[in-house]
């Protein structure tokens, strides 16, 4: 079977791009060669590359109903530069599918795309390819590719050692928080201040990489870097397992994002459901103990925030220690939950 | 929204890649420093590199009714594959998206994956890294890296010019004419042939991309070139706009596949609509006259063949000459039909 091509919104949609800076026309960087419109895009990388695939699907990312195409077109973006950002990569260029909808008219078409651009040309990023088809729901998968000048300068998951210090940059629970006032609209009301839920919301809806703050990680010495995008208990276990180490989370020194105390409150809910929730596309990271005042300071000027909220210890597994002394093995969110 | 992550089935997919040959274990290429299981792969790539992003989805590019999840993986790759060979790149690196709808059980998404795989390993290619998310309906989206010494050595679509021959690798129509027989299980009966259904139905279902046959027209001085997924006439029309030329294409010299003549008798069709259908993923190459025997020379033992099928010409748009001198102007499959 044969998709109709759609000739006329491709080129539309390729001079909005290049239209918001994340083109690949003339001020594009010397890497890239050939943009967009050929069978492929033509770069010449120099040193080391960093690629990750990532996807944003209607119903399982998102919902229409709450997330408008220019917000998908953000997210979709952001998540997959958040793992360029976790290898301390310089993000170069992202390559895009878009599966469109019976619903999704022309415009809404060209809304998603100027979120993508929007979030690409922020960090720099050329969209130097891409295929649109038809599909049965909204999805879209954008493939980053990062650089850096040699493979020795990416942050992988795997070098925590015993005695490492476990930091996060930010602050969590916001994207969960977010979630839970985008799906449940009645809750709350005058219970949760319009700050906190505008906040929520945004770092549910248009999450920020991290990326600046992961470069100055890479350059301060991280052993082992990953975004808390499953959830901080399932990304804890993932540097745990590739580095093979045990680490121990203190949840009571995790900075709690503006308004997770609040939409808990209202929610019945505890505040660590919400930090080990995910989505927030924060770096977690493993510096060794002496380098940590260093770090900090180093992510300072950039207004990154950088806690310690954990250990890494010889052994397997993740423990996450509640207040009061209780503490559960735990590989997210779920597990939290029952 | 967090889509709720399959670490299990995750890691029996990397296993069953690996063993595939696919992976990106100890006999992967020198140029993967770092397969998939971290934030993102490293690959270290040396010149230049040619990039292309395809999907495939149910319901657009196949229905599973007709195509079992082996054939889909095979074809998502195979279609990702022959946007390089239309580079005359070698193709290095595969990033895959494989959105999962309910219905499909982890032994489909592996024999999914098993297909990805044998023809990644044909083309000597290492899925390097994925992600595998929930979704409503069966999708795949592939991200192929290719490589060359140099830019120069890609072929893009842009550099046809007036006095050219215009060429294609193999014969078309078939993958046409197999959906056809996959969409109208009624059609035919006796009057075709077991040879031609099973020739067609596997140019629909088991596309080859001619990565070898793209390498070797680079090297024997193609000055411009596409693969033939749109349609004939469309993809000449890329070509022909990429390059600002006219092209003349005389249909009755177009090689036509096993089986497409019965196929278009026992359906009423003319078999210039099979030729034209797009999804053959041949080759469509402007060489210079003088080099044709050449070409044609160096294909000849990989088995390839090559056809002169017209020529480029000074002007704009592409003319699909019909036997008996009947000419009309068009983009495509849908146009030949009205």
């Amino acid at each position: 079977m044969r998709a109709s091509p759609e000739f006329e919104l491709i080129a539309k949609i390729r001079e909005r791009l290049a239209r918001a800076g994340a083109g690949s026309g003339a001020d594009a960087p010397e890497r890239i060669r050939l943009g967009a419109g050929d069978d492929a895009a033509i770069t010449v990388p120099g040193g080391a590359t960093a690629t990750t695939i990532d996807a944003t699907v209607e119903g399982i990312h998102f919902r229409s109903g709450w997330c408008p195409p220019h917000s998908v077109g953000r997210k979709a973006m952001a998540t997959a530069l958040s793992d360029l950002a976790a290898m301390g990569a310089e993000p170069g260029e992202a390559y895009v599918w878009l599966g469109r909808p019976p619903w999704l008219d022309p415009e809404g078409v060209l809304e998603l795309c100027d979120g993508l651009a929007a979030v690409a040309a922020a960090a720099g990023v050329a969209i130097a390819g891409g295929d649109l088809t038809a599909a049965p729901e909204l999805a879209v998968s954008v493939t980053a590719v990062g650089h850096a000048p040699a493979e020795a300068d990416f942050v992988r998951r795997s070098g925590a050692e015993p005695g490492d210090a476990l930091c996060v940059t930010g602050a969590l629970g916001g994207a969960a928080a977010g979630l839970m006032l985008l799906e449940h609209p009645d809750l709350g009301g005058e219970e949760i201040s319009a700050e906190a839920d505008v906040a929520a919301c945004q770092r549910q809806l248009d999450p920020r990489p991290r990326i600046e703050a992961g470069r100055l990680l890479a350059g301060a010495g991280a052993k082992a870097m990953i975004d808390v995008s499953d959830g901080l208990g399932a990304d804890a276990e993932h540097l745990a397992e590739a580095s093979g180490v045990a680490i121990e989370i203190e949840l009571e020194r995790v900075p709690l994002a503006t308004g997770v105390a609040e939409i808990a409150a209202a929610a019945g809910r505890d505040v660590y459901e919400f930090a080990a929730g995910g989505e927030d596309y924060e770096l977690l990271v493993a510096l060794p103990r002496a380098g940590l005042e260093r770090a900090a300071a180093i992510l300072e000027p950039v207004g990154v925030p950088l806690a310690e909220i954990g250990r890494i210890t010889a052994g397997r597994g993740v423990r996450l220690r509640l207040p009061g002394g209780r503490s559960l093995p735990m590989t997210g969110y779920d597990q939290l939950r029952s």
